[in-house]
């Protein structure tokens, strides 16, 4: 038999509460990590280092397999993916669950798409552990909206068409989010809105009223950075039209740089198209590409 | 001798444009690649690999050393950093840089500190290749923000008091910014500054005239993510004076949630209290903790 401190090896790398005195058991911790916003290769490095070490994983419904399976066989793996027919999990119960397994001495990893802080409620979870005197840590993740410009081609910030830029969630409670209309307004930035699909027509509405040109580029980008990836490049006053036709995790992103966008990847062509400019392909799950220099 | 095939084979795995009749130089390629805000563990897969195959690579000064270790040695390096006081390479000398490389038939690697469509001028360079037929792809970044909010433990939207995040630059040639403060200063939301250190004041004071009350938490993360973070929370009130005696790359965090921030790292005890929160120290460059399971 090994010493507790041999057994404990693993686990030990990533106590950071006590010291000389450690208890036999190991303290566990709370990974909050950003999975970003798909493709497997736009995981951190940290990121697969925490998910490669966690004893249970407890991850949205926007992560992939793919991105699961580079947790250990045979660790727990919890999703709590919230639906719009039911919550299989409310916040708080995350929240303590999280807090009950890192207090059983486990390393944790809450796996998010996109990055943790934003619009993913890692706030809460934060403070949850903090709370509880479980330690915490947050792996910032690539989030959606960057992923969305990259493969569109489309920058966010631009000279002379995009000196800002704003992320906004389209989703609320009751329907129709209650955002600052007026300030999306304004010409030269671009607003980027998350889940904002089954809203568009009237978050489009809001921004035309509030002064937004109707012609202003829109770019809605379903399953950024995914092989079936899906574009479609419209305008402000077409936007809830174009939305209608489309399902799945999508960003409406509306500014004047949206003009650069590459064309639309039709639905059917998708795989094809995307792989010309995702290399999920070339995705190597064991050794990351060092072999091949 | 290998056949012209073979001896080509590493550029042919890049090549996008051509088919069938492909002409015995391979055609080029520019990827902007961003490198994350400085923890090399930061990179995702994806710019790590474009980074391993890249003929030459064409970087900012906030690019580490360790980061740029990681593509081929013997492959050319070029710095385009711009200083205050010299601009090394002017924008349009670095697109036509670009673009003369891939034209010669190289793997261009633009790497950028962070994400190269935020505040990055990727959009500019991606132009350039548009105009002269040469394929451009974009591998997105952890944008500085999300880091900095990771490791300050703050997150960026927040219910009940961040419902948006806007980033901004702080950085102007005249010296002040010209932007939209009456929107910024509205509450419920987070106002990232990029490169406005030397700013600060000016915008702080912009900020409370606009109607944003001077107690709105700040935060001031100097090298996010890196072993020397540093970070210090104050308020809007304060932010100016607070700005004053730092240095280095930065962002100012303007928000409610800003509140929920991990208390100062202490420039001196910097580095100690750094590698609980990072995790640069376990950084293997050779193998990605594939090894460690």
């Amino acid at each position: 038999m090994s010493s507790p401190r041999d057994s404990s090896k693993r686990a030990d790398r990533l106590v950071v509460l006590g010291g000389r005195d450690r208890p036999a058991r190991p303290a566990g911790a709370v990974w909050l990590v950003g999975a970003g916003p798909g493709d497997p290769e736009l995981l951190t490095i940290k990121a697969l280092k925490a998910l490669q070490r966690a004893d249970v994983v407890v991850h949205d419904g926007l992560v992939s397999d793919e991105i699961l399976d580079l947790a250990p066989q045979g660790g727990r793996r919890i999703s709590v993916a919230k639906r719009k027919s039911r919550h299989s999990y409310a916040q708080g119960e995350i929240n303590r669950m999280l807090v009950a397994f890192a207090q059983e001495g486990l390393n944790v990893v809450r796996l998010k798409g996109g990055d943790p802080f934003i619009f993913g409620r890692g706030g809460e979870e934060l403070e949850a552990c903090r709370e509880a005197g479980v330690a915490c840590h947050v792996v910032p993740g690539v989030t959606a909206a960057l992923a969305a410009g990259a493969s569109a081609g489309a920058p966010l910030t631009h000279r002379g068409s995009a000196q800002a830029v704003t992320f906004v969630t389209g989703h609320a409670a009751d329907g129709e989010p209650n955002l600052d209309w007026e300030s999306l307004a304004k010409a030269n930035q671009t607003v980027v809105i998350y889940m904002g699909l089954s809203t568009a027509a009237a978050i489009a509405a809001r921004l035309v009223q509030a002064g937004r040109s109707g012609s202003t580029p829109a770019l809605i980008v379903v399953n950024a950075s995914r092989a079936d990836e899906h574009r479609v490049l419209t305008t402000l006053s077409d936007l809830g039209q174009a939305a209608e036709a489309l399902s799945g995790p999508a960003l409406l992103i509306v500014g004047e740089a949206m003009a650069l966008a590459n064309p639309l990847i039709p639905a059917k062509a998708g795989t094809q198209a995307a792989s010309a400019t995702n290399s999920t392909s070339e995705w190597a799950p064991t050794c990351v590409g060092v072999s091949g220099l």
